[in-house]
């Protein structure tokens, strides 16, 4: 491995006081010249250092404030808990991972009637020409945008139910499967992380240099036909994925 | 939400043709002259478009080859399968998975006793001034660098064996854990996404725009104390990590 350059490891010492704790979120970094002088280096130096947290996402600049360490409060989604069985008035699990953590959910939800994209077509497994309900969520914590999550259902499977209707189904879209017959007895759950779209970072107000985690679940009913794939975009500062599991 | 731009809208057919599959990884997409013609656009409008599918990965961009479809093939990480028993001959998890999909895997590894950052250390419930023996990893598919994956146990546990000697372990770290009388029979994995650091970006010759994955497991032996945290820093654009649940 090639050796450190001299901005890096003044970058490395940076993040490690925050990694620590010694900076918290909102803490306001020495200033340039602060730096330059603890450091022995040049501004140049202390600016490549601190871009460089910037793109991690640590730090954010502002001219008026200077270099302050972000705020880091990410929601923890817990994927196995939407399998457990839940009491009848439990909310859906957005909502009460959030309200968990003693923090405000709300969304937006848009019910539409589509031809889905290749991708979900073939999660989904339908037929050429068939037609699915893709309920499109926009979620918020606290007022702030948080994330999305895109519920797609084979139309004929849903057509009559509460799930091809506009609005809020309170006890949450999988219960409605159920009674339609067609619980989720398994899943498969793929993640992965990319960089935005535009349409994304305008709608979730990401800052720059933010990732996004796409968390896609798949469910199947007890003929393993999949009757739901849900598409979960996630802005990376903001969340955490935990599995736990136990050896058999 | 607000209406697409134009290039938007550019980006967002051009996106279509590369996830429908009528161009796949290394086909050229059309030239900026012919996008101007075939979309009625201005090429200023083309090259936002272009931007935006490189930014998101999708393509790069040389002056030689002009905007080629990058290469998809995403090595996938099943976290449960170390989990399960598995036959005496078996190699660790990573060889194994790259092997099943025909390609070669290879790593580097440096083994050393550290004071644990905080992160780790708090993980590993490790006391102050304890020490942990880490063994980094850089590991390869067919020859190109791939992932990073840094293990770290207490040293009071693991100093007269294998863990703390220099080299591969065949059968795997966690089957000498089992030797040792420290079997994880529990793990808690956590999922994140970030931009990756400077030496990430040399050290995984990543391009640029490529996020990393950060995929944390700590493993807990039978009186739940944790006996090792593995931290596994993977490209996002060449890693899938899949989970499959069944509800009980």
């Amino acid at each position: 491995m090639a050796r450190s350059t001299l901005y890096q490891l003044v970058a490395s010492e940076l993040r490690r006081t925050i990694y620590s704790g010694a900076l918290g979120p909102g803490d306001q970094l020495p200033t340039e010249a602060e730096l330059m002088l603890s450091h022995q280096v040049s501004r140049n130096t202390v600016r490549l250092a601190l871009g460089e947290l910037v793109n991690e996402g640590l730090v954010t600049r502002t001219p008026r404030r200077g270099t302050v360490v972000r705020e880091r409060r990410p929601l923890l989604i817990h994927p196995q808990r939407e399998l457990r069985p839940q009491p009848e008035e439990t909310r859906e699990a957005f909502a009460w991972a959030v309200s968990q953590e003693g923090r405000a959910p709300s969304q937006e939800i848009e019910v539409s009637i589509v031809h889905p994209v290749e991708e979900i077509a073939s999660r989904l497994e339908l037929p050429d020409e068939e037609l699915a309900v893709v309920r499109r969520r926009l979620r918020f914590v606290d007022g702030q945008p948080y994330n999305t999550n895109d519920s797609y259902f084979p139309l004929a499977l849903v057509a009559d139910s509460e799930i091809a209707r506009p609005g809020d189904i309170t006890r949450g879209a999988n219960r409605v499967l159920e009674e339609l017959g067609h619980p989720q007895v398994r899943v498969v759950d793929d993640i992965w992380a990319r960089m935005p779209t535009s349409s994304e970072t305008e709608r979730l107000q990401l800052q720059s240099g933010t990732p996004v985690v796409v968390y896609v679940r798949v469910g199947y009913d007890e003929s393993d036909t999949p009757v739901r794939v849900a598409v979960s975009v996630l802005p990376a500062d903001k969340h955490l994925i935990r599995y736990e599991l136990e050896s058999r």
